[in-house]
């Protein structure tokens, strides 16, 4: 295994994000270990404050399972993660690292096919999320994973 | 040489998302292995299918030369690229990075200047294409080079 | 301590993006060297000429504190940095990196809550900034800092 400590932990939080995107459940509880939290905080202006929390694998997945609307046709979720800031100290890690999420969209190909000259990519993608994820992250038996998810949102959120 | 194989690998995509920008065939070619070939692929809504394919450092070179439109006056592209996850094994190694390609149009400087009171940036940055990049790499005499890029997209794309 | 010097830099450069985002002169100064420069360009369509340069770690504290408005309330900035080119020769380093800023306003919560239906992230995220950051990086006795950062914007940028 040619990877560094530090890659294998930014890989991590590239598999959280396609998990995240690809509203897969399975795939997002395995990343975890089996006693991880995500806490989801309110950083509106700097400042956070819970959310709401989550413990255990299961009710990660389940979190993602029951929380996250599927894709509608067309669209899909991308995360954006940027700048992260990585510590190690043996077997446990820390990241800081921007996310934006961005919606996707894209537009229905006419019955007829597109209009003559339209050229390129079509449809919409709109960011509508900003923050900051915080894992911390513990070496197990089969590799790194996620012991604590902090995520901090730089937009107030609404629950329905 | 101080850089680990994962950061020339990442370094190598860097080089390709400023090709891409800046529309530089030479400087695209030259970072593809002789018999490379790109895929480009519809990704909509998650399932993919193949728009299109170039064999060959020649004609990739080619396809920026008479299918990129260079920049009009005080425009520039951006390529964002987040989350890559990286595979090494040995002489070959794949990465998986989200991109998004941002269209960057300046504003025109008024004759008199900028309006008292103007501050910042003038112009417009829109997201246009969404996606993944999946480049295939291989270690050759003069370094890593990508010998399969397969860029699937998340929009549906027009062709004229 | 297990990180490699391109870790290293690239933590720098979070740094670089967190001070800026959380308008924090003093964290801003502490990451420069004590003769370093900044250089802003207008970098628009491809062609750079200087706009402004700053010299000493004193200026550049400075020109946070006095030339980067506070943010308004529920308003944040984001630096979003992408696919870095990094060269490392003994105790000196460049990155070339892509940024992007993302100016981040959440909507007030209504007296009475959200509306019922109102779900997940209320406000806008607008990129208003976009170019690349070149950072020239030394090694010094309390790690790597920036001798010199250039930023090029590819906005024309009017000074009120």
């Amino acid at each position: 295994m040619s990877l560094t400590d530090e890659r294998a932990l930014l890989n991590l939080l590239g598999h959280y994000t396609r998990a995240h995107d690809h509203r897969d459940p399975d795939a997002m509880a395995a990343l975890f270990t089996p006693d991880a939290t995500i806490e989801i905080m309110d950083a509106v202006g700097g400042a956070a404050c819970l959310l709401g929390r989550l413990e255990g694998r299961a009710a990660i997945g389940e979190a993602v399972r029951q929380m996250m609307a599927p894709h509608e046709a067309r669209a899909w979720s991308q995360n954006v993660i940027s700048a992260p800031i990585i510590a190690i100290d043996g077997d446990h890690a820390t990241i800081d690292a921007q996310f934006m999420v961005f919606s996707i969209v894209g537009d229905e190909v006419p019955d007829n096919g597109w209009p003559a000259g339209t050229f390129g990519a079509q449809g919409r993608i709109i960011p509508i999320e900003a923050g900051q994820y915080r894992p911390t992250m513990r070496r197990t038996a089969e590799g790194w994973a996620i012991s604590a998810m902090r995520i901090e949102h730089r937009l107030p959120m609404a629950f329905g």
